[in-house]
């Protein structure tokens, strides 16, 4: 249904579309790329000339000596560029650089409070990612693209917070705008769960088109992506199944003003409290898992059925978008396989069969780095795109 | 996160790239091809002549004549070809042949008892296409594609269905390979409700990129497009809500096996039994649907109810997938606004205020036409890709 042609790639040099098949990292020589383009190879060395003035692609060569003159082969390289990735939560930023292909070159960790606004936090930010490219011995000038992740709702298309309920300060803010002015590249701006998303897929199941990664932490949200694709939904705020109602939730008042949501009821403070009301001395999510690692029996009970409670709502999202992968992440999956064994126990006695036949239930792989390689991913992949790499070509 | 490349439309002719840029009727001078591509005025020549002589592309003449030679324009021919629309539930079958822009010429309408299994059944559909095309006087060279909807689940990348409930003799039955004996033509199949959230789309709302079609009849299900594309799932089943339990459900046995569905509560028998129960002579949807348009209290205040329960669900969908608009048919859509009224009532108040704010719960405008026109657009779709013109052309 979606308008497969690209009028600005059709209208461009045609060097950016070249370098999509070169993307993946592989050599390939003039000849390979000819073929798999129907152009001539006047035209291919031409488009490989823009790219490798950009710096984009090299000629490669790899140890093994046949003897003969091999026939050079060209391949992007990953180096030529770096991406920062910045993933903030309501009392940490964590930034890293990384290569073309996603991979983490030198990453930091600062604590910060995100309700100081944002002109103090993406201050930090850059002074962060300055810091970042001079150990790396890398200039301003090698960063190719910014991909932030902030722990509230965030418009995509402007990359503006809208109504964050943890950020004060922050609604409506330009973020991309206020970044660029210090550091003149592209910026993108996503909620934190959203590039969980990317990030977890990207580091462990980057052939599952049908993924919904779930964060189970101080509040409770999803990323969903189907069709290989992020889903944002109308207003970008798709996955948030935190607010959704559930029966163990009756009567349960919730901060976002409603009763009964998930998030008041399975959240991390929200088993805290649990314990709390049996007589426990339990701050909040953190001292839960240490229990729960301690082998504490009340919390083991609590935590697992805090995982029948999110079992409850993801039998729907089963139901609904038939995803082949669930991953659960956030802080309380630290807790191990209870919680999983509690959305186990749910989902698979309670959706369709069919649904249900090929699904695995697991574990965050990527933990505490989805959020930045998600980040990461975010900008290359705008970065790397057909109207980016025309734009760069415009400007030599 | 998708793929950008597409190295069979690279390594084509190029014919059908240039036609991508002519299936939306619109008739445009080769200079204007050529702006629009970067193309050489005498390649667009090249592909013109390669899309002339498939018949799908010809010269356009308006009536006003600007007293000079006007510049020759070129436009898709949307009578060159037809394709077959078939809508199969348990007991009947609409055919129709629609023309490239998906306009219906013709239809037809048969009883039929899908139970009868698939021969029987799809060689009455082969009898009623051929009928059509006598009609319209069109031979079967002229068919170009058909798409197919069938109650029940369906493997879309086979055509097959999947244990198919109320289809005895159809589980894995292989129906594009049986048709295209017939009729050798690409086939497309999926299930009713997917298809009527396609033609729901294209006859009304062909500009949301975030919809999500409801139907409620025997059965309760969805059909969902986010991003601009209809999102099957991993197997092929998302959207089905029917089977999701509800609280008002608890202790209700469903047809599925489960207990508290939402379909044995909100479907059209479920609102019958419902009635029943409460003493009234009332056998199925059908006549609950007459005593609601006769203004019976108990009949609305029922209706009403399963509004409220399809709400509870819906509210999930609302916050999982960011839908702008909710279309409700089906044949209990027929039932008026009290069915909308009901299911606007839990939404509105139970979602988050961000994703209701620009949330539009209307009723299907295509009505019984919807499913009739998904399946044409299933098969337009398919038959008009880049790869599916390269076939054609190479063909010739």
């Amino acid at each position: 249904m979606s308008d497969t042609t690209r009028p600005s790639a059709l209208g461009s040099t045609g060097a950016s579309e070249l370098f999509q098949l070169l993307r993946d990292g592989r050599p390939r020589t003039r000849a390979e790329l000819a073929t798999m383009t129907g152009l001539a190879r006047s035209t291919i060395g031409l488009r490989l000339d823009a790219l490798s003035a950009l710096g984009l692609v090299g000629p490669f060569s790899d140890a093994v000596s046949t003897g003969g003159r091999p026939p050079s082969r060209v391949a992007m390289i990953p180096s030529a560029r770096v991406v920062l990735g910045a993933d903030f939560g309501a009392g940490h930023l964590t930034t890293a650089l990384t290569d073309l292909m996603g991979q983490v070159l030198l990453s930091r960790h600062v604590e910060l409070e995100i309700a100081d606004g944002p002109e103090a936090v993406l201050t930090t930010m850059v002074a962060e990612a300055d810091a970042l490219l001079a150990d790396l011995g890398r200039s301003r000038d090698d960063l190719i693209g910014v991909g932030i992740g902030l722990p509230g709702p965030v418009q995509f298309s402007t990359g503006r917070p809208v109504n964050p309920p943890i950020m004060p300060g922050w609604d409506g803010f330009d973020v991309p705008g206020w970044v660029r002015r210090h550091l003149d590249v592209p910026v993108l701006v996503d909620n934190d769960v959203n590039i969980m998303a990317l990030g977890e897929r990207s580091h462990a199941f980057a052939g599952t088109d049908h993924f919904l990664f779930v964060k189970v932490a101080t509040g409770i949200g999803s990323g969903i992506i189907s069709s290989g694709r992020l889903q944002r939904g109308a207003q970008g705020i798709a996955g948030d199944i935190g607010h959704v109602q559930i029966p163990r939730g009756a009567g349960i008042p919730c901060h976002c003003g409603n009763v009964g949501c998930l998030e008041a009821v399975a959240s991390g403070p929200a088993i805290a409290a649990t314990l709390r009301r049996s007589g426990r001395d339990v701050p909040g999510g953190k001292e839960v898992i240490d229990l729960v690692r301690g082998g504490d029996l009340d919390a083991i009970m609590a935590v697992r059925q805090a995982g029948r409670d999110l079992g409850e709502v993801l039998t729907a999202c089963v139901n609904l978008i038939n995803p082949s992968v669930i991953a659960i992440g956030g802080s309380m999956a630290q807790a191990g396989e209870h919680l999983i064994a509690g959305v186990r126990e749910v989902v698979y006695s309670r959706s369709m069969p069919l649904a249900t036949e090929h699904l695995s239930i697991v574990q965050s792989r990527a933990g505490d780095r989805a959020a930045i390689i998600g980040a990461s991913m975010l900008a290359i992949h705008h970065a790397l795109s057909p109207a980016a790499i025309d734009e760069l070509a415009a400007a030599v």
